[in-house]
């Protein structure tokens, strides 16, 4: 498949859990599912360190090749949240507190200490627009087309339902997984054969070794028709290769 | 901390799977925790599709950056396995069975199918040298500073322990979790002066949002003594906190 501009985005998982091994990336598989229902295709992932100038190259780099960006991790209230500054650089934007942001948790925590740090996540670039975190009330934003959520998968999950209305629809990504229940080597060549008379289908072969092993095969279109007859015609290699 | 080239590795996860939200990457997290034992940091992760131009400068991109590169994906029997192919591209070398890779697939496949599929799982860089793979034995390989590797974890897994010797060993990096069981923007003054205090020690904040909210701080560092000192300092900030 290929998409316009448009309708490709890019995540940015910004943080150390990740690339030291601490913790396993959610936040991939959720947005790239959410985005894939609304047409959007996921082109390209990458995860770094919370360093000022790569956050910036990255970012920079990324939302000129990509209909949109979004970054996960470093809006908290800590030394190593630095992504909201390095994303106003990235944009030659002010850093500075965002009036609507700092009342959500100004009320949040009216009856407990509105602290420092809490008041460090109101802080963003200044012509920032709020993604509303209804958990925590620690806003997330967005700055053109680059989307800034938080790390913590339970947050990021509620805000991401606000970008319904805000990031443009295309035309739904469908998806159909077929369990083959044959090694992956005896299905190679019908596969093949397969792709090559349908090129608007992306065909995914992803082999298991489970105590039978066996082979998910994927079949990812915008073409309703078309995939459904794809589907067909997978299930016949396979009634196919069994009877053999 | 900053760690010189050779102490340094990049992932690049190769493949749909991820990047469509289907699967969540599991292989980083054992990578980059093999890694950091034997003193090498993970720098950077990307996740790409199956196409050859997008292998190619991605992994030309990053060995060059980093000591090491480390690839998943797309070296099974299937007409979306390209990463071998495009590997040797990458570093000019003819795409070709490797004597050694074919012998063990061929005993391997004796009493059954030797098909094209299964052949194809022996084509490498013409310099390619072998990883074993004990589990399904198609082998991975190494060229240079690229480590390619499948993208079944539990296959993964298996091999990535026969790079013991061949990946040079530097000085381990420790790793301390500390439940703090408090609030993160509490401690955000305190663990910004003891970061301050500590340069050669990486402190990561990671709050969690169950039951009773709280945050895990993280150090990381090669240097034994002082990461026990900074340990010491944490857990005093928390009691000074919770006794306030």
């Amino acid at each position: 498949m290929e998409f316009k501009k448009e309708f490709t985005a890019a995540i940015v998982i910004i943080g150390n859990e990740i690339l030291s091994g601490r913790t396993v990336d959610k936040n991939t598989s959720f947005i790239a599912t959410w985005l894939n229902n609304k047409g959007v295709n996921v082109e390209e992932v990458r995860a770094i360190p919370d360093k000022e100038d790569l956050i910036i190259n990255t970012v920079n780099e990324l939302r000129k090749k990509f209909g949109y960006v979004f970054t996960t991790g470093g809006i908290g209230p800590t030394h190593d949240d630095i992504t909201s500054e390095s994303i106003s650089k990235a944009f030659n934007q002010k850093y500075q507190y965002h009036p609507e942001a700092y009342k959500a948790l100004e009320d949040y925590y009216r009856n407990s200490d509105f602290n420092k740090g809490r008041k460090k996540m109101a802080k963003m670039p200044e012509y920032a627009k709020l993604i509303p975190n209804p958990k925590t009330f620690a806003a997330g934003f967005y700055v053109e087309n680059v989307y800034v959520l938080p790390g913590v998968p339970g947050i990021l999950q509620t805000m991401v339902p606000y970008l319904e209305k805000i990031i443009t629809n295309g035309k739904e990504i469908l998806s159909i997984s077929i369990d083959t229940g044959l090694r992956e080597s005896l299905l190679a060549d019908g596969l093949s054969d397969i792709q090559n008379r349908y090129k608007e289908i992306d065909i995914g072969s992803y082999p298991y070794f489970k105590e039978n092993p066996g082979t998910v095969v994927v079949l990812r279109s915008q073409d309703e028709e078309s995939i459904k007859k794809c589907e067909l015609d997978v299930k016949n290699l396979i009634s196919t290769l069994k009877d053999a």
